[in-house]
């Protein structure tokens, strides 16, 4: 049989070391091929490159592993996989981070991790975004590799879904729970900017903020983050709210 | 009663006809203030700059309405009119657009429009993004303009639901057919990427694409603007799958 074509992906760049990680957790399940951007992308939601031309350089990161830089955005780095590189074979997964810092809740939204496996998902490659809940440069991936590694295994061998938000407490392995599949918890930013004057004068504003978990279900990311356990939404791109499409039908409008 | 106060906000930048159009369409309705990007952020998704400070820079670009030019995303521009113009007032409404272009059916995920209004209903504000099947400078606003109107009081007047993606036909007013409650089509981007040469002898690859409407369906988006109408998807920012997550609960995965 055919080794299964995994690619990888991120957001915080090729030299992350949470895409060192994930490389070692599913380098034994199949081909796999790295392409990710050559600097940080944090926060730069399902943004694409439109107006400029992209660069895509080999680079010899990790060893026997096929892997390039990408001057775009981590969508970008799906879309030149899946349209230059790979124009006429399968990608039979995709994988993405794993990212220094929750993507759980409506971090989705913002997420350039999340949006590389939602580019690959449209284009209707199993996809895994994998976070770990710790932003530190020297974050313990222990465990997270061992998790990135059995779900990847399980969406290769399972095709249930195309997209899944995978979050990983900061735990030693023996103290995570298990695992939980949930539901995009309720939260909210409560941003602030940081306000000051620049070297010639000139104010400006730096964005900070505060996540506040809104949810009391049992149910969310949020609640099995908490308790110890690794989250799994599985998440989708029709934005549809079905609920009000329902209530608005036959109101007047024009 | 106190006058609403409305957002403007959009991706094509503040010198762009279509947030003109959009002041037109709005300023009767309450006190308008416009904070928009100051050069075009197409294809920004819900992209937000955290690793830079913004700036914020008062404009006298439409006659008697306060304005600003940002530094940043589509995104930012809510966040700084929520946090830093207007911490102690309620915003009642954000309006995005009028964006040169669709918008409808998965483009919903690459849009800056879409992500400046989303960013504005995750702050509880009533949000609409609104755009116009018509890519061109030089694009006809009028029935737009008109439409805009209609929906922004619709929504000011009625608290059913925070979020609306709106799409426009290219059409003269006398034949759009009317408004469309819809969900979001499924389509998908087939995509090549141009390949150059720089004028330093460089390898480079630029995205150029083809939409293709997979839906068969007459209650999607795409339907309706095909047909004439306006299309209105009431969206979310709850991405979870709930089907899936169903199917998902019981199995094993680690």
């Amino acid at each position: 049989m055919k080794k299964p074509l995994i690619l990888i992906a991120n957001d915080d760049g090729i030299f992350a070391p949470g895409i060192k990680a994930l490389v070692e957790a599913v380098k034994g399940l199949g081909e796999v091929v790295v392409v990710a951007p050559d600097s940080p992308q944090s926060g730069m939601g399902h943004a694409i490159t439109i107006n400029q031309p992209l660069r895509l350089n080999p680079v010899n990161m990790f060893e026997g592993i096929e892997s390039y830089s990408c001057t775009g955005t981590p969508a970008d780095c799906v879309k030149l996989a899946k349209n230059v590189l790979f124009k006429d074979r399968t990608i039979d997964l995709c994988v993405s981070g794993i990212n220094h810092g929750s993507n759980a809740s409506i971090n989705i939204i913002y997420s350039g991790t999340m949006s590389a496996a939602m580019e690959a998902s449209l284009e209707g490659i199993p996809s895994v975004g994998f976070s770990l809940l710790d932003y530190s440069f020297t974050a313990d991936f222990t465990a997270a590799t061992l998790i990135a590694h059995k779900i990847a295994r399980f969406v290769l061998q399972n095709r249930v879904h195309n997209l899944y938000n995978v979050n990983i407490p900061k735990l030693p392995l023996e103290e995570i729970k298990g695992i939980k599949i949930c539901r995009q918890g309720q939260a909210t930013w409560v941003e602030e900017f940081q306000e000051g004057t620049d070297p010639r004068g000139q104010k400006y504003y730096w964005l900070t903020g505060k996540f506040e978990n809104k949810d009391a279900g049992k149910d969310s990311d949020l609640y099995a983050l908490e308790n110890g356990y690794v989250s799994v939404v599985p998440s989708d791109h029709d934005l549809t709210s079905y609920q009000v499409m329902e209530k608005l039908t036959g109101m007047e409008i024009l």
